[in-house]
């Protein structure tokens, strides 16, 4: 691949998206894109007994249903790359046990669907794989006791704070024509020294702007390219931000822009304040509604980039800064 | 690159190792390997106000020195793949951050050194990068508290458990002639229902052993074509299991295996009891005394094991399974 610019990347391959499969929880079931996606649990513990497990069960399914829809088996898949939010990334390496495929694990906070679509598709390029699988998932419940209150506790939450969403999305990557990765951003880490850890979209926001910015300086392009430009969870409040942040720089993405974690929920129909976040997040939408729209025609060629705040509960208990990053990747239909 | 047999990887371009460093703590710097890192430090807090921050810090003078032995500026580098073992990947996050390098989070646990070293061989092999870094690191204190207990609570450890290094270890990769990463093995999930978390070695042996076993079957090759083959951090209770689990299927490593866990501490003189862990134990060591022993030609080709226990305390706790995965990497010197 060529390096564009100084950051972005040029994959020489066409880096076919096969399938893809978004599995979700019932709160994302009653939202907007209910119709997209390809299963909608009732209940958010899937049969299991710990919310950990379900969310690996959520990893389990999405991965599932993308083979079937493109009629692989698991032993045909070169490299899974995968991860989530809980520490030690246990959604990801319970949830993908019994595959057996070859297992990379990636993280970048809610900016993974991004980080593992861009390092399957380095895997591809280099022949490494074949075919390689991208994988992500979040669930409310399991984030909300380990980064912030057990539910039992009821803690309140302010209005910029975001809903971590109850879903995974799974792509399968193979060399073909069609709708392709063509480009990549990878992030850098960013620290505009936001502290609040019920804000994600402000420490989120600089890294997305930051991001962004660097691929239309390198490429050349401009916003009016793309048919749209998606961001991975800033919510509304990150959603301004960015907004702000790259009009200082003289590019206006508002007429193209969307963001995932503004979509999956209803603003006034669903209690969510800020809007949806978590890898989960960005992977769900994508893998049902964007993609959907790709197959349709109704969208040609985009931009995905998911953000990623790189905080801990021990950092920010520690009083120290919320860093984040955002990586990019540019999707079009070659054909 | 070309597939091999089922799961191994050989590299089309010389994927040299451009220069390395090894950063420990004070534990490491009064073991056997003590003239042979970069940098022992006297204390373990690095002048720090949390080990958390130390653990941050030793990443950042690994990387530092390994770029200054090179003569290569941060900017020069042009992706940095990097992991550890605390809560969202901290250490890497906020030790990075300065150099501004775009960066790709990789997690493995205790096998991360291996897996940011083959995903950094495959960034080059596929022109994503021209130089990258891989790097990890682990310590003593945030890694007691987050997976065991308080420092302060002064809890007994048992005789199979092993001492989690205070250290770092961080390679520069570009495409030269030398000491090149040819081959690579990326590990499988496994379980062999362990449940005990004080016995990672048992945890962690059927995973090296797996990997271990389809890269000699991989590449047709035996134990006795290597001048010398180790592993991450089986300890002494794992390296026994690893040796009993490949003579069940006919290949017998003794003669040519050291572990890097059995090298870093004095088992007479230290009292660290099954061994060192973590993902700063075998970076610490290859980064040091194994590359030390290639430049020197005492050893010319050799495979490097690294091997992780994928399990949280949470899991722990829930009462599941610990899986584990190894990531292989063949290292020759080519001229």
């Amino acid at each position: 691949m060529n390096k564009i610019g100084k950051r972005t990347l040029k994959f020489c391959k066409n880096i076919g998206i096969v399938s893809s499969a978004a599995v979700v929880g019932p709160k994302e079931g009653e939202g907007p894109l209910k119709n997209e996606f390809d299963k909608c649990f009732n209940d958010s513990i899937l049969g299991q007994n710990s919310w950990e497990k379900a969310e690996s069960m959520l990893q389990k399914c999405a991965v599932e249903r993308a083979l079937k829809k493109c009629g692989l088996r698991a032993d045909q898949i070169d490299i899974i790359f995968a991860g989530d939010l809980l520490n030690q990334c246990i959604a990801s390496s319970f949830g993908l046990i019994d595959f057996s495929i070859p297992f990379v694990g990636v993280y970048g906070a809610c900016s993974t669907m991004a980080l593992s679509l861009i390092t399957a598709a380095i895997s591809i390029e280099s022949g490494a794989a074949n075919r390689a699988v991208a994988v992500t998932s979040s669930h409310f419940c399991s984030a909300e006791r380990q980064y912030r209150y057990p539910l039992e506790y009821g803690g309140v939450r302010p209005l910029t704070s975001q809903w971590t969403v109850t879903g995974s999305g799974a792509i399968v990557l193979t060399e073909q024509s069609g709708i392709c990765i063509e480009k990549c951003t990878i992030g850098k880490i960013t620290d505009y020294s936001i502290k609040d850890a019920n804000n994600m979209g402000a420490a989120m926001a600089p890294a997305a702007a930051d991001t962004i910015y660097s691929y239309f300086a390198d490429t050349k392009t401009m916003p009016s390219d793309y048919d749209m430009i998606y961001t991975g969870d800033l919510g509304s409040v990150g959603t301004e931000l960015l907004y702000n942040l790259l009009i200082e720089r003289g590019v206006d993405i508002r007429k193209y822009h969307k963001d995932c974690g503004n979509m999956i929920f209803d603003p006034l129909k669903q209690d969510v304040h800020a809007g949806g976040s978590g890898c989960g997040c960005s992977a769900s939408v994508l893998c049902s509604h964007i993609l959907s729209k790709m197959r349709s025609r109704q969208l040609n060629n985009i931009l995905f980039c998911a953000t990623g705040a790189l905080l801990s509960p021990t950092s920010t208990q520690q009083g120290e800064n919320i860093p984040a990053i955002a990586h990019l990747v540019q999707i079009r239909n070659n054909i």
